[in-house]
């Protein structure tokens, strides 16, 4: 019987998570697998308190991560620490140690992924990071393993939980955007700082990451676009339903040609799309290959247990390769940095939108409007204006036929100079998802 | 840069679909892996026509399986002829040789699973089947790999492309069942002989599959409950369909305390649920874990590049095991045959229950009906009776309450003794799906 040794750092919730899955099954895991899977050493810098010194029991109990990253009999190391530093440095030991490392850190790999990646490869080790996206859901094995002979055309991804949240529950409960935040971080599904979730941070470090393992092509973080939730309104929800549609925050990850397109965005999606009927704080990816067509994958993206769920399944992996007598992890790159040039820039993409004016309500005010519009080359499909009110401006709502970002943005400019037009307005993409 | 060697046999439509991919992914592959996996034999007992010959250019190509699967240089046999035999012959023939194997062949491994599993735990090879359920869908790999830390509580799957086509298109197109299984037929997606679609068999197959991986056992093929689709007429989907449901061809795997419940039947299931949105010949499969909670996988179940695509990716994860220096398999089984006292019978089921009527059209035939079925234990939830004919019968349509199957049957039985009935009842499960 092989035994694999684990060290785990950072014993918060998914650490948690991670260590009773562990023990919990490490039983059963031996009788599956033949290999005994065993837990050795936890770090965790802040003092433990008393219901995790009965979890941590029959482990080693450290503060110092470097020092662990370095300790020889260690076979995987598992970092739960979350956030660049001093996760970097503690990967890039383990690494140079002759550890596989397992991560659900995101934003490390998204943001400063090159000398991690680099560092795994140097050493001939394995960097897994299932649970880095979707939680639950086997997205990172499905597109690594299952899809390997495909070429992925299109990814279309709700990544981040927090914001879908927010989204349903403005649907479904007619609250306002910030009702919805303050209610999701009420009951715990919004941090108090939320900007990360919902200015669109997290689903692009994701969809960075989910691009990187598709075309195999490292996103340079800084050039993916992203725009939140915070822009959009209760009205703009019920209109767009009137429409047909529903508003979700999506991560889109493109070919085409040989541009990549890569961009996280309030997107309006049609009600017979499967990925409008995702709820709450569910994810779901939608994944088109050149074999296998289109593809789903829905479950839940976050909480301890499906992100432990994902942690063990990776060192499973690891663990098998290891007793199976795996000595090198085979000398190939995982992926060149994508340049500029393969790149496509947001204001180069084409989609319908959906536009919102506040307009005063009088006779001319749409040929004003669709005169501009024409002359950037845009074309209505549909208009939508209900309510009447002589005397303040209404809500006007517009959907375009496929037109380029930047036309947009400049018809919106010298519309908003009109006179007849109050405030700023609003336009949201409308991806066709095939 | 380590090559791995491989021989297919049978160059049926998936046969063909593989050849392909290999061939115009291989450089690609070998790029990416630091592995060149090379399909050198080719084995097919008729004579290869010239598109054929041009397609296998590059390859041995042999009419002796057996000789190829004794062949000393050959890593991997993918076996794609079907059926029992001599696919059986050959596997095992191919497993004792020291080989790995990848099959697609679900019929044989569900009725005689028991012989090859063992074969290839003695010979500590691997036997992989990604393709033999829900083609192009990962859904072998996320229970075995992925949900490896979950204990696995249930499974539901929309697994028979033919019978979900034939099924949509009543609903769609308002066809009988004859009128759409011909159309389905003209168009390809039934066989000329359609029985293993449509009465389960198929379906049966794959359940017995995933329960063996979910549950780690081996289902006795003879006692999964099948039921197929010839019996449901378009006037049961239409009642559904004012029910708020969907009726599909629902495979399920369920663990309930210590039995292990694995059917295969039309179903009755809400259209909130997303299976009941799966349409055409596409797959879906619902799995709940107790660790990652609800998750869906959908996408198509068959086709030459679908199937193709999860062949590949069981040979790339062999090659990779291979290559990087794999030399066994640990020994441990996989899993135990089920016995009977481990097994749910169909007649201790309990669900609720549409249930259809052919009933005179005079008053006082609910009350007698009502009668029955109280004195069974069944209570009734709404009933359903729109036409009105005074001379002849008029279809009853009723939702039960939970109730065990055995007591419908019995109740069933004594309600078609009544005068006021005319004809055969028909009941339809209806799967509380979590």
């Amino acid at each position: 019987m092989k035994k694999i040794s684990i060290a785990l750092i950072g014993l918060g919730t998914v650490g948690r998570g991670v260590v009773k899955v562990l023990k919990k099954r490490r039983l059963q895991l031996t009788k599956q697998l033949g290999i005994d899977i065993s837990l050795d050493v936890i770090c965790e810098k802040t003092a433990l308190g008393r219901k995790d010194c009965e979890l941590v029991k029959g482990c080693t109990v450290s503060k110092d991560a470097l020092a662990v990253a370095r300790q020889k009999n260690v076979d995987i190391l598992i970092e739960l620490i979350g956030g660049i530093h001093p996760a970097k440095k503690i990967i890039i030991e383990a690494l140079k140690n002759g550890k596989h490392v397992v991560t659900a850190n995101k934003a490390l790999l998204a943001e400063q992924g090159d000398e991690i990646f680099l560092a795994a490869q140097k050493a001939r080790r394995e960097l897994r990071f299932e649970a880095s996206v979707a939680g639950g859901v086997p997205i990172i094995k499905a597109l690594r393993e299952g899809f390997v002979a495909n070429q992925i055309d299109e990814i279309y991804g709700i990544l981040n939980g927090t914001s879908n949240y927010i989204l349903t529950s403005m649907e479904d409960r007619g609250y306002s955007f910030s009702s919805a935040l303050k209610e999701a971080q009420e009951k715990g599904y919004a941090e108090r700082n939320p900007g990360l979730d919902i200015d669109g941070v997290d689903a692009a470090h994701k969809i960075s990451l989910l691009a990187l393992l598709a075309f195999n092509k490292r996103m340079p973080f800084d050039t993916v676009y992203r725009e939140g939730i915070r822009s959009i309104t209760l009205g703009d929800i019920l209109y767009a339903r009137e429409l047909g549609a529903v508003i979700k925050l999506l991560a889109v990850a493109k070919r085409q040609g040989n541009k990549i397109d890569v961009r996280v965005h309030p997107t309006l999606i049609p009600i017979e799309h499967p990925l409008s009927s995702v709820r709450g704080a569910f994810n779901a990816v939608f994944v088109k290959g050149d074999l296998v067509g289109e593809t789903l994958f829905f479950g839940q993206g976050a909480g301890e247990k499906p992100t432990a769920s994902a942690v063990v399944s990776d060192v499973v992996d690891l663990a098998k390769e290891i007793a199976g007598g795996l000595t090198e992890v085979p000398k190939v790159g995982l992926g060149k940095k994508a340049s500029l040039r393969e790149l496509k820039n947001i204001s180069d993409i084409e989609t319908k939108y959906y536009i919102r004016f506040q307009a005063i309500d009088q006779p001319g005010v749409l040929a004003q409007i669709a005169k501009i519009l024409g002359a950037h080359a845009i074309s209505i499909s549909s208009v939508l204006q209900q309510e009447r009110n002589k005397a303040k401006s209404v809500p006007v709502i517009m959907i375009t036929h496929e037109a380029t970002e930047k036309n947009i943005k400049r018809a919106l400019k010298q519309i908003e100079k009109l006179n007849v037009i109050k405030g700023q307005s609003v336009a949201i993409r409308m991806e066709r998802l095939s």
